[in-house]
C-alpha cells in the first residue's frame, strides 16, 4: 500500500515562525506551501520550495483567504469569479518560485476557512477547481474527503488526492466538524495512530456521530505547530511505513505511469 | 522606424482605480502592471491582462516594493537576496493570471522606486536582473536607460529594451531626475512632443542640464493617470505613426525572426 | 426641524481617491471618517479630520472589517470579542488624530458589511456597541434604523442618531435591503429627494415591499462618490433647509444643552 | 538609585508569536507596545495592555514603520509630515486600547529603523517628537541615547528617559551601532550583565570603540525573544535590585511628585 504523508509548510510571515518546517520535510513525501495570503511570504516560500524539492517532497500550493490576522481561518464571502483570481495569483506566486528553483508545483490544497467552504459547497467548488484547471490541468487538487471537490475536479479533469486528516474529527459525509466543536481537533497521540491504522488496515474512519465509513485516502496529513507534533508525525511515518509505501502523491497519481 | 508605445496600467487596488486603462489600451502595443505589492491586486491584474491580451497588447510585470500606501514610490532597504524573491512572486503571480487567460508574459519593469535605485545602483540590479533570468530567461526587461540594468541584463542574457519616458527630464546619464526636483516632470504637453520628435528625428534626448545625448530606445512610455493624459498618449501615437511603426517591443526582440 | 447632513468620507488610500471630499464637506454637517481597516490612512484621515473640524462638520469614526481590498463590503466571520478590539483600535486612531488636530471625535458608525452584519444581529451589537461605550460613554453612535443597534447602544447608555440612507431601500423593519438587489441602490436623483421630502414632512419612508413605515431620523446619508452625487447632495441640503435646518447631530444631541 | 526595566512587548501578530510576554511581565517595571504597524494587531495589543496594567507595567507604545513582513527594521524614506501622521495613528490606537482597558499610555518609543533613523538625524526627530507633543505633552519620549531626540523633546517640552540597551553596542555618542556589524549585539548573558554593573556603578558604558562614555540611562531594555532572554532579564533585575530599585519611568517622572 502506497501513502503519502502531507504537511501544511512555510506557514510563518515576515519575521515569524510557526511549526517546525525543517523537522517536517524529513518525515512528509508533500508538502502544502502557503501563498503569502493567509500566511507565507516571498522568502519563506523561497527557503520552503527548495528545501521541499531539494528532499523530492512534493511542492503544492495552500491557497487561502486574504487575511494574514485570521490566518485565514475565517469566513470570508467574496464574490465567487473574484475568488477565482485570488487562487490563480497564488498558484501564480509558488510556481513562479518554483520554476526559479528549477522545480514544478505537483498540486493544491484550499486551506482553512477556504478549504471548508469549498468542501461543503458545490457552488463555490466549481469555480475555484475551474481556476486551478486554467492555470494548470496537470496539478492534482489534495483535499479532504468532499464530493463537491470531487465532482468539481471530475468536470475540470483535474485528479484528486484525497487527504486523510488524521487528528481532525469528521462527519458523516467525511467534511471535517468546525474546529470549534469539542474533541473536533484530536489531541490525544495514541487515538491518532489508531485512526491511521484503522485507515490503512481497513479503508475506513471513525466519524464524529460514531459511524464507521469508508475513506479512500492516498494522502495523510501531519501537522508541525504543536508540542510533540514532529514525534507524532514520526510516529505516523512508522505506522505508514509497516503496512506500506510513503509515496508523494504526484508518483501515485502520475500523468505518464 | 518601429516603436513601442508603453503605459503603467492596472494600477488600481481593491475598489479604487487609477488612470484610464480602457482608453490607454488602444494607443499603447505593450503595457506594465502592476502585480500586487504597490497595486494591483487579483481581479484587476486578471481584467487587465484579458483586456491586453485580447488587443495585442504585450503583457508586462510592473514589479515594486511592498507598499500599497506609498505605491512602490519610497525607497526602502531591504536585503538584496529577499527583494530578489519579492520580484520572483511578482513575476510568477502576473505569469500566472497570464497563463490562465491564454496569454504569456513578455517583459518587465521595475516601478518607481525600486526601479530608480535599481537603474543607478549595480550591485542592487545585478540580483534583480538574476532573479528575472531565474524565472524565465526570455523575458525582455523594459527599463528607461541604466548601464547597471543593461549590465546585469547582459551578463544575465537577457534582453533589454530601452523605454523613453517622454515626460521626465533625465541627468546627463539617462538616469531619470527625481521628482521632487522642480521640472522633473514635464507637464507641457507641446514639450513632451517636441522630446519625442527629437529621439525619432535624431535619436537624441535633450537632459536636465541641457545637454543633448544620445538614446536608443525601442519603447515610449505614456500615461492615463491625468487629467489630459490620454489625448496626450494618442498625440504621442500619432507622431510615432508619422515618422514610423507602431510595434510591440516583443516583436522588435522577437526570439525567433 | 433640525436634520443633520452626513456623509462617509476620507474613504481613499494611499495614492487613491474616493469621493470628493473637499466638495462634500461644504454640504454636510457630519463626517464618518474611515480609519484604515476598510479605507483610509493616517495621511488621509488627518486631512479629512482638520479639513471637517476647520468647517464646524462633527467628526465621525467610519469603523470597518480589516479589508482594504473588500472595501469592507464582504462579510468576515471574525470571534467578537476579537472584533470589539478592531472596533477600539480604530476609535482609538482617529480620536488620536482628531486629537492632534485639537478636535474631538463626537460619533461613530459601523461600515459596509460590518455594518450590514451588526444592525441585522442583536447578539454582534452588543458587543460591538460595549467596545463604543468602553472607549467613550459621549460617542454617538451613527446607525440606520436598527432594533439590534438601538437596543445595545440603550443597555450601554449611549446615544443614537438614526441615519436615513436616502438613496438606499429598506425592508419593513428599517435594514438595509442587500446592495445585490435590484433597486437596492436608487440611482434616480428625483426619486431620492422625494424620500427625503417625504422623510422631513412625513416622518416615513416606503419600504422596498412598498409599505409606508414611520422613520424617526436625526440625520439624512448623503454621497460623493459617483458622478452628479455632489449635485445631489445640494439638492439634498436645499430640501431640508427649505423645510428645516442642518444641524449637527453632536448639537442635536448635545449632553449639555 | 532608580531604575525602570523596559521590555518590547506585544510583538506578535496574528497567529503568530514573538518573545515570552507572560515571562518578561513579571520582570519589568515599563512596556513598549508595538501598535499594528511593524507588529501587533488589536487582539494583541488589548492582551498585552490589560496584563500590562493589572501588573501595574508602565504601558508605552511602541510607534514603526508600516512594514511588517520586515518587522520595522528597513529603513523607509517617508515624508516626514507623512510619517508624523503615522505616529499620531499608532499612538492614538494603543491609547484607544489602553483607555477602553481604564489604563493610560505614560510613554512611547520608536522601534526599529524608525528609531534608530529618528536618534541620528535631528530633522527627522523634530517633526516626529512634534507628533508625540501634540499628542499628549504628558507622553515622555523612552529612548536610547541620542542628542536628535533629547533636543527635539526638549523644544517640544517632552520628557525623555533615556534607556540602556544592555545588549546593543553603541558608538562614542551613544548611538546604536547597525546589527549587521559583528559584535553589534552582544550574545554572552556575562557581557551583558557587567554592563548593566558598570552603567550602574559608574554610570558609564563601554563603547564599540573601545571608549568609556558617561550614560545617564533611567531605563534598562531587556529581551525576550531569544533562547535564555527571560533567564537573562531576571539576572539583569537581580543586579538591579542589589543597587537600587526598580521603578517605572513614569514615577520617575512623575508630572506631580
Amino acid at each position: 500500500m502506497d501513502i503519502d504523508l502531507n504537511a501544511d509548510l512555510g506557514e510563518g510571515f515576515g519575521p515569524w515562525r510557526m511549526g517546525e518546517d525543517e523537522a517536517l520535510l524529513e518525515v512528509v513525501s508533500s508538502a502544502n506551501i502557503a501563498c503569502g495570503f493567509h500566511a507565507g511570504d516571498p522568502v519563506i516560500m523561497n527557503r520552503t520550495v527548495r528545501t521541499a524539492g531539494s528532499k523530492g517532497v512534493d511542492i503544492g500550493a495552500h491557497v487561502g483567504f486574504p487575511d494574514l490576522m485570521g490566518f485565514g481561518r475565517r469566513q470570508m464571502q467574496i464574490d465567487t469569479a473574484e475568488l477565482a483570481t485570488y487562487v490563480t495569483y497564488q498558484l501564480g506566486a509558488l510556481a513562479g518560485m518554483a520554476r526559479s528553483a528549477g522545480h514544478r508545483v505537483t498540486h493544491m490544497s484550499f486551506h482553512g476557512a477556504l478549504g471548508n467552504m469549498a468542501a461543503a459547497d458545490a457552488a463555490l467548488a466549481e469555480p475555484l477547481v475551474r481556476a486551478v484547471a486554467d492555470f494548470d490541468p496537470d496539478l492534482i487538487i489534495s483535499s479532504s474527503a468532499s464530493r463537491a471537490i470531487e465532482g468539481a475536479a471530475e468536470r475540470c479533469g483535474l485528479r484528486v488526492a484525497t487527504t486523510f486528516l488524521a487528528d481532525r474529527a469528521c462527519d458523516d459525509d467525511g467534511l471535517l466538524v468546525p474546529r470549534k466543536l469539542p474533541d473536533s481537533v484530536i489531541h490525544d497521540p495514541e487515538a491518532v495512530l489508531a485512526r491511521v491504522r484503522q485507515l490503512l488496515e481497513d479503508g475506513t474512519v471513525t466519524t464524529y456521530g460514531g459511524k464507521r465509513i469508508p475513506m479512500k485516502a492516498r494522502s495523510i496529513l501531519v501537522h508541525g505547530d504543536t508540542p510533540g507534533a514532529v514525534a507524532l508525525a514520526r510516529a505516523v511515518r512508522g505506522v505508514v511505513e509497516s503496512a506500506g509505501r510513503v509515496v508523494p502523491i504526484s508518483r501515485q497519481l502520475a500523468l505518464n505511469p
